[in-house]
């Protein structure tokens, strides 16, 4: 049977791009919300979830991460999905007859200067893929949508301009997780969360569990805790298999420093873009 | 004359009701683009911007980071702003008349719970006081808005429901920026932005150099560096005033140890809410 890969958002989605990369067997297949992505993996639904942890313009997405403290779930891969940004029209209308363009708020604000240019109004919608298809199935001849060129293959619109964004370094780190942990890889990362108590140089004694073995740390992140007041979470990234013996005794030593520690998964390590 | 404030959004938007704590005796200046209330401030249009910097459930706000980063402005205060979405409608209309409710996709998708149980449609919209304008100037009788509570009473929408997101705990920090740093306070915070070299235990050292003064560190984050590669952008919050000895000391001795210092400014602290 083929595999299930469950991504959030509308098929064309930028997700279901990042889902054929991570499982280039599996059938992607939509979810409304990111946590129903969670959710169906949980419960067999899908053999893998595809989802977006952080963005190099809008920052991190805090809601995936409560979602992967949220389930016992194994991240398995990552893959910075570079975001480039299309004007799709329904084929043969040309630029200069569209009057309105159809996307998500975030997309027309990165497009902004070339929907200036063209003196195109934007107009919001719920997401990108979704504004292709809406062009499509309303058959909209004076409207274009604002999606990655994949929706337009979906939803059979032609691309007329491509890489509109003003920044073109547009990226999303998606990563894949499943309900058990990838096979051994190297090289490897690895993502852990912990805990610390809020007091100067908890989080020092922490890392130094990680320099004095020269292991490096690719991300750390801090929030606020929600349930004990004055307690940090962290997210952190570092090179290597939580099974090699330096890690592994990197970890143990963590653990014992920590009011919390899981492991989120080791898994490939991919170089970042550009 | 009276003082300027610069903020993002149209008037009765949630950045306005954070421009109104922050500056409680100055004119709230609404701007088109984030962009905008830097360039602004910059300028001399305005005496301070009011921009925010973080959501509790959306994360850090990246953008905001470039633009401090691009500017030679001090950050002088901050201010947790709870998001607490009401319904509003034309004054007179109730719930049960409304067919379409406008908002902005993410705070429709924080109250997806609210407008199912109400059977309402959620139609995308640019911003949230942007939408109560929208129903407000078109006298749509049949459409309901998104937004705060201030919003209302800036275009003379009646509040039908109050706190309608799903989940309460949400929060957006925001800052204020001058041209001039903050008169000194206590107690203080110091937001710093450092690029170590890519070498594991570099991020170590420099919170050694906090952590043997017991300085308390409140907001660590990491980003990977958009100029030199495997190099990375710290961003950090650490208790006390720059002017402090102590304080002053420690980043004496991270100045040393970073390839990159720059002190963001030292503001009035303010207790995270609970």
């Amino acid at each position: 049977m083929t595999p299930r890969v469950a991504f959030q958002g509308e098929r064309g989605a930028y997700s279901e791009a990042a889902s054929r990369v991570l499982a280039p067997q599996a059938e992607p297949t939509p979810c409304r919300l990111l946590g129903d992505v969670f959710d169906g993996v949980t419960a067999g639904r899908a053999d893998l979830g595809v989802v977006p942890i952080e963005n190099s313009q809008a920052g991190s997405i805090n809601e995936t991460y409560d979602l992967l403290l949220a389930h016992a779930l194994h991240i398995t891969g990552e893959h910075d999905q570079r975001i480039r940004h299309c004007l799709l029209a329904l084929p043969g209308r040309p630029l200069e007859r569209l009057r309105r363009v159809f996307s998500h708020p975030q997309a027309l604000a990165q497009c902004d200067a070339f929907l200036r240019a063209h003196r195109l109004e934007g107009v919001p919608a719920y997401d990108t893929a979704g504004s292709a298809k809406l062009i499509a199935e309303q058959h909209l001849t004076d409207a274009g949508a604002i999606a990655g060129a994949h929706a337009g293959e979906i939803y059979g619109l032609a691309v007329l301009a491509e890489g509109i964004e003003t920044n073109p370094a547009n990226y999303t780190k998606f990563l894949a997780v499943a309900r058990d942990p990838a096979p051994h890889h190297h090289p490897a990362k690895t993502s852990v969360v912990f805990t610390t108590a809020n007091v100067p140089g908890a989080l020092y004694r922490v890392l130094g569990a990680l320099a004095s073995r020269s292991i490096n740390m690719t991300k750390l992140e801090s929030r606020p805790g929600r349930t004990v007041p004055w307690e940090y979470v962290f997210y952190a990234d570092m090179e290597g298999h939580a099974d090699d013996p330096v890690v592994a005794a990197a970890l143990a030593e963590v653990g014992g420093l920590c009011t919390f520690l899981r492991i989120l998964g080791s898994y490939p390590r991919v170089m970042p873009p550009g």
